[in-house]
């Protein structure tokens, strides 16, 4: 493993790194304050980091009174981090700066069912081009965070019992991708990252709250006491198989009325397919004919032009998770649901659905400050988290001073 | 407020008073290692507090090669603490030492909805009689602990919308109980206290556990990451209205098919009588004729001499409650659900409803080491939940040294 820039500073210069990465902009005088720091050592050990090229000042922010105090930010010249987010589906590299911002980024479709083999190779592939089209050599990359769609041994980096893509079961991504890179790569659960990327977006002030990513399947990530919660066995989240409707059809766990297979993507295509095929709707009926299929974007386009059966459809499927989140709302008591993923393309009908349901079935005092909304990084969430995990577990790996 | 014995001690001292607390009979060895102190340093900070009566050296350790450690405890002598858990239909107090054994205790029927004066004036007049009968007056007592059959407000004290007992709604239970002692006192919901007194039995040694709680209601106590989770308003846990039949019958939360009304032990005792008066059981008829109603642990004695009326009883209600946990486990992934509550006393074939129901509908990742099982300290698990509050609470709130 290659010696990152930090690893030679002392215990207080790396939280002080680690704060900073986390409060991103963040003036001297409260990242002093958030470590508890003398105000003259916090300046100390800033002005050490700044001269060693850890550190950046970043201009100037609004001043609240008296001397303007300055921004401080992880020095952009140290190294770049990856991001990886493969879905059931699809395929998302990025090249992110040290605060996160995307310097180059590719979204293709792709089959996980293809296997490790196919789909490491092509994210071998875009990393390499992306890199070059940002001009950069492997050796400035400083951590590299992969998500996936299935529950993850975080430890060992590797996916476990994965029903979405068996062929995965065990497979090393790490080291698969330690051939080409000496950086630290880390695997998490795909919504996992949307959650820890909602959470740096957050700056940490929200300690307790959801990310639901609707798609091909459904999970949720965990926030809770300020840290993503992944259980006992790595399988926290795994929230499609509770049942919503004991006589629905039958999953492909071998359960009945799992939420994902009644109102995830698939389900969500195939009541469009059934309104189509069954006279219910001229709108969808011909997009199936100039397009031989029906995609959940197709349902929203038609929800949103007043079409009455893809507004049923839409309405179901927001119910019936809106039924499953009432569950766990009160249960966990979350302040905040952010809803991701595909869905999120099929319109405000489906998010009104969805609350109205949780507002219904839910405790009065665990939904009074609850809100639900779509996350608000949006498509990018999955990238973002997987560089925040890249950044935050390699200065924790590295960063014990010798 | 009063000032607490270790008022003047440093952080370290206090360190090592909580680490001593949470690992209660200890080595000194293994404290030091714990807190990350050299021996050397521990050895010092040890002979200090044992000086000065905070802590006691309590024989030997089974020896382990070399010289016998000690074990630690704190020192008895510096106070005891009160434990309070009022249950919907039941009183319990108890005066336990700082290793939480139980010194005196008492247990009665009480009902909740008679309103917070009638049952704290009980609740009062408990604990002074209990601290006669050890012997002690009001200043011994360093801690007092209560837990409530509703949700509660941890910072304030005060119960929010509790729908057992609205007469408590925002009543100030600290500071009614301020007036006999000077002690501080802390309130949190019984089922958290139930989790909290079973992570103190263990050391600390599992972090993502449930407590579930089956009595007139149905609750849930919440351990992630190590530390009792509440929520973002204080309702996490509040799982006995999620719905496990979407045609069941109306709860008084005004939904249908709760878990709670359809499984807890009004519902157990109302088959029960249903079943007595429709001729479907000779032994609960007959304990109907001679008692006037039937009880839950009528049901289980029944159900233990083989009356198939009460298994079938027994046995829904195992599996609608294990219904409504497999979701919990789908989403929380624990590695263990004790469960507590009157609902231990109707027998084996319980548990093995709820198992059943789990192992079915749980996903096999998130099940596959998780162990359900009563609460190990059984029906005192709040008793100690409240005492563990108390201590750590009053370590947190007055262990600032000037």
């Amino acid at each position: 493993m290659a010696i990152a820039p930090w690893s030679r500073l002392s215990a207080d210069e790396m939280q002080l790194l680690r704060t900073t990465f986390w409060s991103a902009g963040g003036s001297r005088h409260g990242m002093a304050e958030q470590l508890g720091f003398s105000r003259s050592k916090a300046n100390a050990l800033i002005a050490g980091l700044v001269e060693q090229g850890m550190l950046a000042e970043a201009g100037l922010q609004p001043s609240s009174g008296g001397r303007r105090p300055e921004r401080l930010q992880l020095n952009d010249g140290l190294g770049v981090l990856v991001g990886v987010d493969v879905g059931a589906t699809s395929l998302d590299v990025a090249v992110l700066g040290l605060g996160l911002q995307v310097l180059a980024h590719v979204s293709e479709p792709a089959e996980v069912r293809d296997g490790p083999g196919v789909v490491l190779a092509r994210v071998r592939v875009l990393i390499r081009q992306l890199l070059v089209q940002c001009g950069l050599d492997a050796r400035k990359v400083l951590g590299i965070g992969v998500g996936v769609p299935g529950p993850v041994n975080f430890e060992r980096g590797q996916l476990v019992n994965p029903p979405l893509m068996p062929a995965w079961d065990s497979f090393s991504i790490r080291d698969y991708l330690r051939e080409d890179y000496a950086a630290p790569i880390f695997v998490d659960n795909d919504v996992n990252l949307m959650a820890l990327g909602e959470l740096w977006r957050l700056k940490r002030s929200l300690s307790n709250f959801l990310v639901i990513k609707v798609g091909t399947g459904i999970g949720c990530g965990i926030v809770c006491h300020g840290e993503v919660y992944r259980g006992a066995a790595g399988s926290a989240g795994d929230v499609g198989h509770i049942c919503v409707d004991q006589d629905g059809p039958r999953c492909h766990c071998g359960n009945l009325g799992c939420v994902e297979v009644m109102a995830a993507g698939p389900a969500i295509t195939r009541m469009a397919m059934e309104a189509a095929e069954g006279g219910e709707s001229q709108a969808m009926a011909d997009t199936l004919k100039a397009q031989g299929r029906i995609h959940a974007e197709d349902v929203g386009q038609a929800s949103r032009a007043g079409d009455a059966a893809a507004n049923a459809i839409v309405q179901r499927a927001g119910s019936l998770i809106g039924q499953m989140l009432a569950s766990i709302v009160n249960f966990f008591n979350p302040s905040h649901v952010f809803i991701g993923g595909g869905i999120t393309r099929i319109g405000p009908l489906f998010l009104a659905a969805v609350r109205q349901s949780v507002y219904q079935r839910s405790l009065a005092l665990s939904t009074r400050h609850l809100e639900i909304q779509y996350t608000p990084l949006g498509a990018q969430a999955g990238l973002i988290g997987a560089g925040v995990l890249a950044m935050q577990e390699s200065l924790r790996v590295r960063g014990v001073a010798p």
